[in-house]
């Protein structure tokens, strides 16, 4: 038996079905507290965590289509089109059509959109400091959730 | 300057800005990634992972209102009252209103829905095993996560 299959067996049934034991539970618990810290500091810009999140994407890549967009905050069009509908009536992006293709749409940050960057730029240390969060640790766990998502993703492809 | 200024200070600009280095993001990838590997396990049983979590609750605490229900899961009344009267539809709870006060909604496991915990304590190992997670990795990353929801609800109370 090798050490993973001992380590699944080892585990109690009480240990595997105890609600605060489910991997999905706990990230899903995290995930709705942290979207809750950064509320405040994100009101002020008009945004939710979504659309701060896709600001940010744009902010690293501009001029994209929303498919593209979409595949890169794994969004589907449904949750997008909304959100990109509201950062246009914010006047922080442009939609429109491709000239090359009728079909496409290319998302592009206005001058508003870009000067964001300033104001987002302050917030992840106002959300670190406010809350007494070390960064460093922060990075840790991000990089254990990259390399799990990865793992799924191989495991699973699409 | 402390340890945790210093260390927000050394963070360079695109490190707080990269959506890589979003907690808030990475828990969100991650999320849909371990709902969408518990998917294929849950659907004989005919559950979603949001499903499955709130049969959990109910076999740890069977008789509750659907109020401390939904504070034991987090989730509001728009997002259970639909699941719940799913889950009554499929025979594994009911739904009755309590004699003392008709205001409250009482939810119980029926048998099928007591019986359903044998096959529910087959799916975390057979998550694991197919995709070569181990168990014990992933008790760390849970503490880290419970953790973490623990320390931003002390900082931010409700």
């Amino acid at each position: 038996m090798d050490e993973l299959t001992k380590n699944i067996k080892s585990m109690t049934e009480d240990d595997l079905l105890r609600l605060d034991r489910q991997l999905g539970f706990a990230l899903y618990v995290s995930s709705k507290e942290i979207i809750r810290t950064y509320k405040p500091f994100l009101e002020p810009l008009g945004l939710t965590y979504t659309g701060y999140i896709t600001m940010l994407a744009l902010l690293e890549q501009d001029n994209v289509t929303v498919k593209s967009l979409g595949e890169r905050l794994t969004l589907d069009s449904g949750t997008l089109t909304p959100l990109l509908k509201r950062l246009e009536a914010q006047s922080y992006i442009t939609r429109r059509r491709s000239a090359e293709d009728e079909r496409t749409v290319l998302i592009s940050l206005t001058d508003e959109g870009r000067a964001l960057r300033a104001d987002a730029l302050k917030i992840p240390s106002q959300v670190f400091g406010v809350n007494e969060i070390d960064p460093r640790r922060v990075e840790l766990l991000i990089d254990f959730l990259h390399r799990l998502s990865n793992h799924l993703i191989e495991h699973n492809p699409a």
